[in-house]
């Protein structure tokens, strides 16, 4: 992942992606961030980790996109014991409604300055 | 797209997503949000439209992806006379970066209260 930019920087495809759009249930904030940021560093140790993008608005939306080398690899991340934990604290406290999706990139191009 | 939540209504598996990723070069808001706005409602009208999800953060990083039936309707869509100026305005004025991947979905879950 880009620092700079907040783009990461995936190689040529094919490669995976899991598209998880989310709503916020209420404003508990800082518990929710830190456990937030804790998935995304535990995640990105995970082998087959090829990086992530993540944005919430204003109005409590959010879509976080990682990026994987193989389906192996991100099922394995989906298992992590305490990622579980926080899977499960996301549909009792944190979130109104999310969905997971899990796509395979085939083409990819960009734009930078 | 549910208006409440901001979470697209999509069909089962498999269909298209396309995940634009982007990062604002200044803040020339006005006539930029009325383009993109415009962007959702003009793709929306194209067959093979699925649903759209997008966020964007205070730091200029955003989020959007749009979901197709299949590669031919994103494909119009990307060829759109309207569209493609607005991708021009993109490169020369309104991004410093941006990435666009293309994507098979071919598994989603969810989970909403």
């Amino acid at each position: 992942m880009s620092a700079t930019s907040g783009l990461a920087r995936t190689p040529a495809p094919p490669y995976y992606a899991v598209i998880f759009t989310s709503k916020r249930a209420g404003d508990d904030g800082r518990a929710y961030g830190e456990v937030a940021q804790r998935m995304v560093d535990l995640g990105a140790r995970y082998d087959g980790f090829l990086g992530i993008e993540s944005v919430r608005g204003a109005d409590g939306l959010g879509i976080t996109v990682s990026y994987w080398r193989d389906e192996a690899a991100l099922l394995a991340w989906k298992r992590d014991t305490e990622h579980q934990k926080a899977q499960h604290a996301g549909r009792t406290a944190w979130y109104e409604a999310y969905e997971v999706r899990i796509a395979k990139v085939e083409r990819a191009y960009g734009f930078s300055r």
